[in-house]
């Protein structure tokens, strides 16, 4: 049975950028404003960090239920892991999403700098210097025959791409916002087509879905 | 924590009917042609009766793979479970499915002629002369906390909403289908909006989904 490699729920400007110049602790997206990017998606009711029991169920809604359908395992860049840069000075760092990450499967963090794995609550970390086509054996051994989610950022579903290993992509566009600088996914959703079936899907919320799958 | 009453991959046509008069062993959809009617889900690489490894992965992929999301039991009128009408000659039919239903949660079929429960693969029918909350009441309980599909057809679906017990539905507009007769959902799906947010959502494939939501 096959095992995609699948990119969920990322979201960039009408520029390309998944997200600003000076990342933080106190700005994980950079300059890029978060609540402004996914605003389309923290209105749905199937939200992870969504605490009221309200919410759309509309088509963005399918978007965000759909996060955790048959998949196994992730793969992360260290930027998404963490605002740190070069060597861990400790160890004390364990993410931006507190005792319970929203992942619930083991997480690949590709970094040049390895440290210890460990877990929280049912999500498990498992730090990996290895090229793009290793990291994903080993998730997909992870995964237990179910799919793998490649969790971004930009730089990294870039990685993946060059080395034609996603089979599958949702990139919600927000056209109202252009950053102009930052990590960077495309010019133009068109540099997939060669590669992907391409369904443009206008939300109601303002977003447009890109939907791709490998031809 | 809610259990849904949801109606999902509910396919009309243009002028609302889900499916043609005359019923019958050979037509399970009357008048009307299924293979017309679903070829937007057949399509997609989660279709049920798929059995090859191909498939578009786009936006109609979305609707069919969300099928068994969270979904503990289903509800569906005797005329979807067989084309018999009155009372049960024998018990030999089992239903349209064959010996693997793709159900996989307990099925009620509300019917006036009740009959003995059966289990078919991970499947069980079980037969109930109810009104609409009643019936409910039991899928739900059945549903281990999960939420409840009402599968069809369109007159089931009729009584669900007038006794206001839907909580979302997805329905597929096939525009380049119109029956004239058959068993009707509506003539309008405007006729929902007092009591439903609706996004409307052309896919690429040519049909519209309709998606409801309980305001």
């Amino acid at each position: 049975m096959t095992q995609l490699l699948k990119v969920q729920n990322f979201t960039v400007s009408a520029d390309g950028y998944g997200a600003g110049e000076n990342q933080s602790f106190e700005h994980p997206f950079g300059d890029a404003d978060p609540s402004e990017m996914f605003v389309w998606a923290g209105a749905t009711a199937s939200w992870p960090n969504r605490t009221d029991a309200g919410g759309s169920r509309g088509l963005d809604d399918y978007m965000t239920r759909d996060f955790h359908h048959n998949i196994g395992a992730e793969i992360m860049g260290r930027n998404k892991f963490s605002p740190h840069r070069g060597p861990w000075e400790d160890h004390s760092w364990r993410g931006w999403w507190g005792d319970e990450p929203p992942f619930h499967t083991p997480v690949f963090v590709m970094t040049h700098h390895p440290r210890p794995d460990f877990t929280l609550g049912d999500t498990s970390f498992h730090f990996v210097d290895d090229e793009p086509a290793a990291v994903l054996g080993r998730a997909r051994g992870a995964a237990q025959g179910k799919d793998v989610r490649l969790g971004g950022g930009a730089t990294t579903i870039r990685e993946f791409l060059d080395a034609d290993l996603v089979d599958t992509l949702h990139v919600a566009v927000h056209p109202g916002l252009t950053f102009g600088h930052g990590t960077r996914l495309w010019e133009s959703p068109d540099e997939l087509r060669d590669r992907f079936h391409l369904d443009v899907v206008p939300s109601p919320s303002g977003v447009v879905h890109h939907l791709f799958w490998r031809k």
